[in-house]
């Protein structure tokens, strides 16, 4: 006998088992049906590029972990490792066909050779909304509505939504006289909740001195209503200007729009990156802020500096759907389910296949998503392959149907999970009868 | 000013720009919805394998047209050229986890460094539908029904699934003493509709003289009803046979189901691979035969051969999706919409972004996707963006929202496509106009 090779896959990388895939599916569907409502529209880019588009003028992090090799033509190609750079590629190529502001959503798999440690993958999916060409408060506050809304939809629990803008924190730093040195402060402040006030302290004090160290931290620790703290953070940069401004706009539409609540200003959130220049967000779940942010963004200056002359401004955010599905996970807000199929019609003669179909799809035809056994095993095994394939109703049909369509029956419904069956029923009448379950309040725990 | 990168993609590969992302998805969402249905769940895989895991034991076209290269930790890896081996590793690797038959449906993007011509791209979807663990006829007929029911859902207008058996064809060249043969004698039939019965005949009278190559032809050419040509089939192959018998079935149960009209039996489907085994199928569509088939797959015997010991036979079939919306589009089948978005919000007021997201979320919980402009330009601009962006009404907000929600109003909807305004509604109004006008079957040509 020849050699086998063993089946895996590679370290970092992950199958998707139905239950997975469809629970990550259903996510997805919740998503993006927000998106869709807002107007949002997807588009899709290649998952490989030639490395210097994705790349740029290169270096750093990102370059190490990124999945680079030479193609058969010689081509220097890499694996996409964002979404974000492609999107600004795309932007600048296909400029004169999109309407300003063109607001899209992106949904797909991206790339990185990380380290694998700590539930981190090497192959992701990442799921962003961007509007870009538009530089208004509406703007920002649509992205910042669009996050509630989705991640209600996700049924992610209780969360909060905080907000800040890196201009004004720019403009803090610059009464420091420290403007000069804000990578270094936006690193050190963007590890307060990993290394503590004291850690961070030593950090900027490294950079800065222990005075102005002091005040960047107490800066960031602000507490309060959203009003008292744009209040004390308006002072700290020196007075009114159009960042604390944009801010007091946002605060406005968002109670117009009724959504408030689940809103904060927060001194302390930076997202480490350069590239945002306005407001920048990210999303703890309340009962769950050790995992970390959810879903995070900011507004940027310049999508396309790298493709284009023409300066694009633009707000977005990403949700981790990742992290979003171990936090349902762990707090039980999704239901795994192993099947779509409802309904599983039992196999009694192996002759009568072609009629179980029929059967089945006129339960398809209302919406009873039916799977249809081939082999006529005892029933108690087909009732068990039906559990086993997490689906609740199995049908033994007793009659045949009708030459030409119309009824089919006479037909047993069982119910797997009390384990009982019921009367004889004719196809409609089991037909209505699964429909007034699945509307019945009490048979939502079977969602 | 530095050097700018020129915005570009890999040849062969293409952005997706929202009128063909939406295409795309609104397609697979309706085959989708048919392969749940009838209970088959998804799987996902990842892009890149180990490069003995794709290839296996190598050689050939394949190994050529694949991307392969060492990652950073020096592993030999590819990336999936098809969505059936990585099918095949899944199912061994977690073979004691799948509920047997395992039906189950994988739409996903391929890679392969194929010459581009003819519009043939490197990077494409696959979409795979298959039921592995049972070789009864059932299966087969199950498959083949998910492709009418698929198809239908796609929009795809009249078609014809033409069907044939393996093994059956094996046994007619086994009377013709050329088993032994049977690679190259399929690789020239598989080319009758490229080059013709001639070529064909040279081809064959190459390999096995003139003799047989016309008794080959004959037979490929048989034509008629299904009865009529299975009769003749079967006699080909020397009489009755389990292969013949599985035909036999297969056209009952077909029959049972009512759905016979769309399949017929054609002894020249031979679909190149050694892969199948037992029946083999194809879909033409009826106005566009040229475009090749749409939906093509067949039974095989041993799916895992090369990762286990243990032998799957399976049955499956895969959807040709670039083909189908070639052919959609063609035949005019799908309207083409650049968004989901049903109305636009105007702005009349900027400093009320607030509250016109207020009166669209009204809209959006009643099911009605509505994108909120942010500008406060001309009506006539804003009108004209709206039918940039696809977007069918537009509504004028001339009212503000009650304080804690309830009725806004009163707003003004214009009909982009009339150029006219209606009168005054409620917001409430204006959603049962909204909802009554999608309802009504002559705005079917808006769907």
């Amino acid at each position: 006998m020849f050699h086998l090779i063993e089946p895996r896959v590679l370290k970092g990388f992950r199958d998707f088992l139905p239950a997975a895939e469809i629970e990550r599916r259903d996510l997805i569907a919740r998503v993006e049906a927000v998106f869709r409502g807002f107007g949002f529209v997807p588009i899709d880019t290649p998952a490989l590029e030639y490395a210097e588009i994705l790349l740029g003028k290169g270096g750093g992090e990102t370059e190490k972990q990124v999945y680079r090799f030479n193609d058969s033509g010689g081509r220097d190609v890499a694996l996409r490792f964002d979404l974000t750079v492609p999107f600004a590629r795309f932007v600048a190529e296909h400029r004169s066909l999109l309407p300003m502001p063109f607001k899209r959503y992106h949904i797909a798999r991206v790339w990185r050779g990380e380290n694998t440690q700590r539930g981190r993958y090497r192959e992701f999916t990442q799921c962003d909304f961007d509007c870009i060409g538009s530089n208004c408060a509406a703007a920002d506050a649509e992205i910042l509505l669009i996050m509630k809304e989705a991640l209600d939809a996700a049924g992610a629990g209780p969360f909060t939504i905080r907000l800040n803008h890196r201009g004004l924190f720019t403009r803090f730093l610059q009464t420091l006289d420290a403007a000069g040195r804000s990578v270094e402060v936006l690193r050190a402040v963007d590890k307060l909740s990993r290394i503590g006030r004291d850690g961070v302290l030593e950090l900027l004090a490294g950079e800065l001195g222990d005075k102005r160290a002091e005040r960047i931290v107490s800066y960031v620790e602000t507490k309060g209503g959203w009003d008292e703290t744009l209040d004390a953070m308006t002072e700290a940069a020196g007075g009114d200007n159009p960042d604390a401004l944009r801010l007091r706009e946002l605060r406005g539409f968002l109670r117009d729009t009724g959504v408030q609540d689940v809103f904060t200003l927060d001194p302390a959130i930076t997202r480490g990156l350069d590239y945002y220049t306005g407001i920048v967000f990210e999303t703890l779940l309340d009962g769950l802020p050790g995992i970390g942010s959810v879903c995070s963004g900011g507004r940027y200056d310049d999508l396309c500096g790298l493709y284009s002359r023409e300066a694009l401004s633009g707000v977005g955010s990403s949700i981790g759907l990742d992290r979003l599905i171990a936090a349902l996970e762990a707090s039980g807000g999704m239901a795994k389910r192993e099947t779509y199929a409802e309904l599983a019609v039992v196999c009694v003669d192996e002759g009568k296949g072609g009629l179980y179909q029929r059967i089945a799809r006129i339960f398809r035809a209302e919406g009873i998503a039916t799977e249809v056994f081939f082999e006529a095993k005892k029933h108690g095994s087909q009732f068990a392959l039906a559990e086993k394939k997490g689906i609740r109703w199995a049908l033994v049909p007793s009659g045949g149907c009708a030459d030409g369509g119309g009824d089919c029956g006479p037909v047993v419904l069982r119910d797997l999970a009390a384990r009982r069956n019921g009367v004889e029923l004719s196809v409609k009448e089991a037909i209505a009868f699964l429909k007034s379950v699945k509307d019945a309040p009490l048979s939502e725990d079977r969602a």
